[in-house]
């Protein structure tokens, strides 16, 4: 392909790994936000060495389990060869149409691969042990988000069936949902959240650093979706950005109206998990809706939002950033409406998004239960009562996020 | 055009859209950082609704106020459909001369609707009822600045008598600054801040964030102000690009000197609000000027900041953020500046750019005070006493922005 | 050249001008977060002068100076003019073989220039005096910082003899190392840093602020590297960002390893510091290495984080950041790395990279000696005993960074 066009879709990918990048900052604050100040440099911990494992481990394995050329047993698995290996007409435009080099689809896959693990940090906040965590993510980052990311983007069963999943609301976000959900059930609630038949709020201890991740997660999702068109080209790209932002706004609106008529607050955390949870219902079909598919999408996605919130805590399951209902539910939701608005919208193809999601969903249940069920049996998922009580920074860490405020400490 | 130029050019708009939308971040942080703790969350929850009223209200009817096409009444006004409609070359380089596609257009237009509202809740914040200022920013927003946007950029009657502005000192900054002079004249002063004659400094609560969210504003108008030469052209983009930034400078060191001169301080709030002077004072005529011309339109704003801010005070008017001098006062100096410095520089220039400053703050004062002053009338514009005391979010959302930053909590 | 590649070229050069601006924004964060509340205020003020200086003085002589076309005393010196003098050819694709416009040239290398004294104003925090840290800042980004650079990228001696730096682990990371270093050997440590003989760790006031300055770091350093390949051909620049990240992951990998080993730790800041060492130690040649190469220089880098820090402490040198380690060290060792991984290893690149590193370093270490020496001796380089214990805020600012969290106050 002409070298010019090259050159620009490689670049609008290369922007798209920069705004995904940044994503990971924002999953950062929007935990941290809404936990405690007792926790947050645990919390930190774990997002920068996710992402350092995310890169690494998508650099060893992760990119040839997804992306293997070759796949066996009914294209379930394929895997090429440990490392990167350049293809044969090295970085030339011929290995992507002229859409992007061997290494910005390699970074840009690699950006994505941490995100799953990230979704489950934020669910089991302020209790899992870090060392149990870490190993988690190695393997579920390394091994279980490469293996279904391949059923469908590295053209596995998934993929010939028909399902169809533009930017990930299954296989990024339901992926890393489901492992929340599975790890939550086995690390049970923080001390403090359900007691006396009681639900209590354990507020965040800075809801600025909340809003800032939501918004950074909202910038970094120009990319994760533009980016995932896999070329510049005006036409989809521009769609894309408008049915995101579109989306997202009509999640925010449809948590406030649902949350204010239920509530009768002004609830900004149910606003911004609204937001997140409309950018997350368009990423499976952003590139095939319209403008008034995009807004019922996004505003469903918000009801939803506020909906699964109650419902989590009604059956008693502690996700302290609302990492369930944003990622899972809406994750679900997303994926559905691909057969019910937009270009594809039809019974058989609803058919083959519950056939996605199915599939996705037990091999995710069934992976992520073996290793933390494995990791609960061995070394143990939940710090001690009093390392919970006095904080993961204390003990895990042995340092505090912030040191006084005031004006005179020396 | 050439499907390349088309793409690239595209491409830099989708770039330049991400850009202004955090912006919208940039702006939450310097609020929250200049005012107080106890009114936080009603500030991010106000900024967060506008960024949703001004996306979706735009895509209802904005667009098509700011953009009809056809205009009526000598060009006042205009309006062509409900929702957005593909015009009937659908996405292709026909569009715009090969610049950007309807979608792009649309969503560039978009995130840069908000902004006047955002100008405004930098000035009433801390008192301002959350329902009468989310009533007022839909009506602001979907109306008021694409009627008054019309009249230049869509082709209206100011473009017609040859005003100029590039990319908003008047048609965003000034909009916004003229309501933000109304409703605190409407409103009067925070409890506190003028009292027994006297003027009390109320302390923003951080400034770390504030200074964020000043480096967050200078970062998205390197789209602002890229993205208004509406294609990637190298040349124009380029030195827009010098002109913006050497501005910025200069507007940080004209505050510093004379706030250092005439107070004797190193007031980095000052200087903070000269680098937005800056930005706003180049902005009518980024793509006009040379590197002297930004130096001198830069300093100007930056010194203009320390006058108004102070020439405020004695009016007895509180902008807790500075919005006014910033946005109202440099914007219309830049719009003058294009009469005096760079390419357009001369009298008849300079004439017409009066004229569009009193035409549209003529409009803007106006409609702003009909609102306004209906919105006191009806449902009331203040909070209560013990409301304002005891802080907005306490009052209008039963929460706190912090909880303690102590360990032990539990 | 082609106008459509010409665009794109010069379009990735913007954005990367963009991002090496946000990298402002990150040090400023690191800083504060890894020091005490105390001192912010005066934190912020000197980096925002720092970057408003870094463009003017630029603009004013430095651009000249680093560029100068001639070059005089064996290419050891150069000066075309005062401010920006657009070349016979205006903007035109003809001024750098169609990859970007002067303007865009200037402001990326604008961009960089004030990085040298950021590092700086890391190492010397919570104890340098304003007046003289900003006169230092003058001189040494308007001079220093573009004379050696010149001695490379200007076409000057080092680059005659083959020394090779890509994007400046020598020529901006080491320059600003070298007069942290020297400037820290001047000033002393801070009080209670090493008392009795013991070495006291003084925490930073804001973790999460440092943490967010990293993630900015990291996401500019694409704009650092991937602009440092001067256009955006793909198969360069998607090299670069993957040899950027996977050196950053691999250097917060080495830091954590060696800190885990060495002090049975989970310690974030070291973890921090090793993936900015990871990113300044590729640096130098982060168009030249391949994967393992990229893993190799970032894991060392990393190790290399641990042990200068505790050296560094062990001669009572008082860095509050780390600086020295991450920019000088890690400097000297991406420069070094070129002769030893990658397309240029070999005996005799090596030797050259030890003569830029010697020559670069002399220079630095004289230059900056003989201003902060001078500044000693005159008006003083560090403050009051008072002053440092009630706080540089307190007595250089007359204000404080934050005022109480709580929710009463009015």
């Amino acid at each position: 392909m002409d070298y010019a066009v090259f050159t620009t879709n490689n670049l609008w990918m290369m922007i798209c790994i920069a705004l995904v990048f940044i994503m990971h900052l924002g999953f950062s604050l929007l935990e941290i936000g809404l936990t405690r100040a007792k926790n947050t440099i645990n919390i930190l911990f774990k997002n920068v060495m996710i992402l350092i494992i995310g890169i690494l481990s998508y650099t060893l394995v992760g990119f040839s389990l997804m992306y293997p050329g070759e796949t066996f047993a009914g294209a379930v698995f394929g895997f090429s060869n440990f490392g990167l290996l350049l293809p044969s007409n090295g970085l030339s435009a011929d290995y992507a149409d002229g859409a992007y080099t061997f290494y910005t689809d390699f970074l840009f896959q690699a950006m994505f691969a941490a995100t799953a693990a990230t979704i489950v940090s934020g669910a089991v906040a302020e209790r899992i042990k870090l060392s149990s965590f870490l190993i988690f993510s190695i393997l579920y980052v390394g091994f279980i988000y490469p293996i279904t990311g391949m059923w469908k983007w590295g053209g596995g069963f998934l993929d010939k069936l028909g399902f169809y999943d533009f930017a990930g609301s299954t296989l990024v976000h339901s992926v890393g949902g489901w492992a929340a959900l599975v790890s939550i059930t086995l690390l049970g609630a923080r001390i403090g959240k359900f007691k006396e038949g009681k639900i209590s709020v354990i507020p965040g201890h800075s809801i600025p650093l909340a809003t800032v991740g939501v918004f950074l997660l909202w910038f970094g999702w120009f990319g994760f979706n533009g980016g995932s068109v896999l070329s510049a080209d005006p036409a989809t790209t521009s769609l894309v950005l408008v049915t995101t932002c579109i989306a997202a706004s009509a999640g925010g609106l449809g948590a406030f109206v649902v949350s204010y008529l239920r509530y009768r607050d002004n609830d900004l955390s149910m606003i911004l998990n609204g937001v997140l949870g409309g950018l997350v219902g368009i990423t499976a079909g952003a590139n095939l809706m319209g403008v008034i598919d995009a807004l019922a999408i996004g505003f469903i996605s918000g009801v939803l939002i506020v909906l699964a919130v109650a419902f989590l805590d009604s059956l008693r399951l502690d996700d302290p950033v609302g990492a369930i209902s944003v990622h899972l539910v809406c994750g679900i939701w997303g994926t559905l409406a691909v057969g019910i608005f937009g270009e594809l919208a039809g019974w058989s193809q609803l058919l083959n998004q519950f056939a996605g999601i199915l599939a996705v969903g037990l091999f995710c249940v069934a992976s992520s239960f073996i290793i933390l069920f494995g990791l609960k049996k061995s070394i143990g998922l939940r710090v001690t009562e009093i390392e919970e009580i006095e904080g993961l920074d204390a003990h895990e860490h042995g340092t505090a996020a912030y040191t006084s405020l005031g004006i005179n400490e020396s």
